[in-house]
């Protein structure tokens, strides 16, 4: 008797890419397990896979979260953590992960209602912080980002089991047409996308500068674009971008002189704590997924200003 | 006695970069050699350096003109010549060359009073085609291209002496915040932007997939954005973008699924025809920059239905 489970998402093998409909509800516990958003909002994240909420966080704020991840940007404790990625073919530092251990206030923002509720409201349950950081695409030489699933990634190379995360992109510096913003299709998180070729050993210290694995099909790309289209993801400073882990997405460079900057955070349902990866690949870093503790992570009584 | 002319918009020395005022005018004959353009307009276009004219082909003009863009980018004997320029890492058509003379419809096209009658009233006299191209950026892999001047490389390059040419780009595809639209710096035609850097012999042959010579300084490029701001030329298919040949443009790469095509007609005054190129350097070929006969190129009696 076989007792192994079927992987319902398999990719990364030799047949070839594959569109796999989504086997996972994308809103849990109807929605009632935290009241952060309205029942309209619910209902639009739940049939774009995101969902983009304007100013949540003041001028001040911003300024303020902006400011620290500056200094981390600039403090050469951090910078030479490997935590601290630069760009391609250049010193800049482009992410810092891990910034809700770094630092005490992107800690808190970690704990904001703002955000944490609407992770605990979708995914209906307690969260645990699965990934954190902060993107700095910096001015004229920022590379583009091209289209990929998270969940495609956590799921063969973090052991991610079903589809109950959520990421948080909170803006830090205006996304126009010019900066590369973030690019979503919507739609697309009802579609797994098996994608073609086995991942090597230590795949991630490359894949966090250019993705050669995991990458979705062109054809697949194009239904999906052709269904739903693209949406840019253009707003002010202190608005946050809420997307499914499944929702496909990418981004633009920028030759703009203008940094495009957010803090991410990703929540995980408590109850999809991570397995071992696939393939006996071994396990990221605690940095880039955390299997060291799946404990949840406890909401602010309320929204304090930061800063 | 020295009679040599001073070069007034020196550039690619080894001298640091500068900023130099405009010695020319924007606009020629106080725009009465033709009366396509309405006041209001040419005043936008002398403030700003550009305009944007929506709509001015119609959508069955432009699916004649994608279709034969279409066509030459699969010729055989067109892909063939040395009008072809592939994507960098790539096999996919980027721009053809020397479009007006491959094509019938695309020589009508150069000679539509809507296009050459802007060029003959903004530059005050008649005007030749100093380079046309038809540009396919395509979907997923259309890379950048970094921020430049027309102007500097013509002047350099090509030996043309002042500033009375400009640029039309007929947009064949929707242009998108997510598509790679072309950027512009409002005003940024008032400053020359002289360059650090000699050219090297044969040159033009990577500056069309890649700028390295001729690449305005970091500094200046923030003075002109913070001074004017960034336009993204993003508009229907059959609009129209005139703009100066000193403008500083550019665009971002184009991960999304959609091409972005267009047919690109650089018109230059019959009174400022192309001297030997600066530094000794050897012309460019004909097809990149005309100095076979710089005989004016008459307008249609008037605007025909193209295809």
């Amino acid at each position: 008797m076989n007792t192994a489970m079927k992987d319902l998402y398999v990719s990364r093998t030799d047949r070839t890419s594959a569109i796999i409909a989504r086997q996972d509800p994308v809103v849990y516990e109807g929605a009632a397990y935290a009241d952060a958003l309205a029942p309209g909002q619910v209902a639009d994240y739940e049939r774009n896979g995101f969902l983009m909420l304007e100013n949540v966080f003041s001028d001040q704020e911003v300024k303020a979260l902006l400011d620290e991840v500056g200094r981390m940007s600039a403090d050469p404790s951090i910078v030479g953590l490997e935590e601290a990625i630069t760009e391609p073919g250049s010193d800049a530092v482009r992410s810092i992960f891990r910034v809700h251990q770094l630092s005490d206030m992107l800690a808190q923002l970690a704990r904001d209602p703002r955000l944490i509720n609407v992770a605990r409201q979708i995914l209906g349950s307690e969260v645990y912080m699965h990934q954190s950081r902060a993107n700095m695409k910096p001015g004229f030489k920022g590379k583009e980002f091209y289209w990929h699933s998270d969940f495609e990634t956590w799921h063969v190379e973090d052991g991610m089991p079903r589809m109950r995360a959520l990421s948080c992109s909170v803006l830090l510096t205006e996304n126009n047409a010019c900066n590369g913003p973030l690019m979503l299709l919507p739609g697309s998180h009802q579609h797994f996308i098996s994608c073609q070729g086995r991942t090597p050993d230590n795949h991630y210290k490359r894949s966090l500068k250019q993705q050669e694995y995991g990458v979705p099909d062109p054809l697949s790309l194009q239904l999906l674009a052709e269904q739903g289209g693209i949406q840019a993801m253009t707003a002010r400073p202190g608005s946050v971008v809420f997307f499914d882990c499944n929702t496909m997405h990418g981004s633009n460079g920028n030759i703009s002189p203008w940094p495009r900057a957010n803090v991410f955070m990703v929540y995980n349902s408590v109850e999809n704590a991570l397995a071992p990866p696939k393939y006996g690949l071994r396990p990221r870093p605690e940095h880039i997924a955390a299997r060291g503790s799946f404990e949840p992570l406890a909401p602010l009584e309320s929204a304090l200003a930061l800063g």
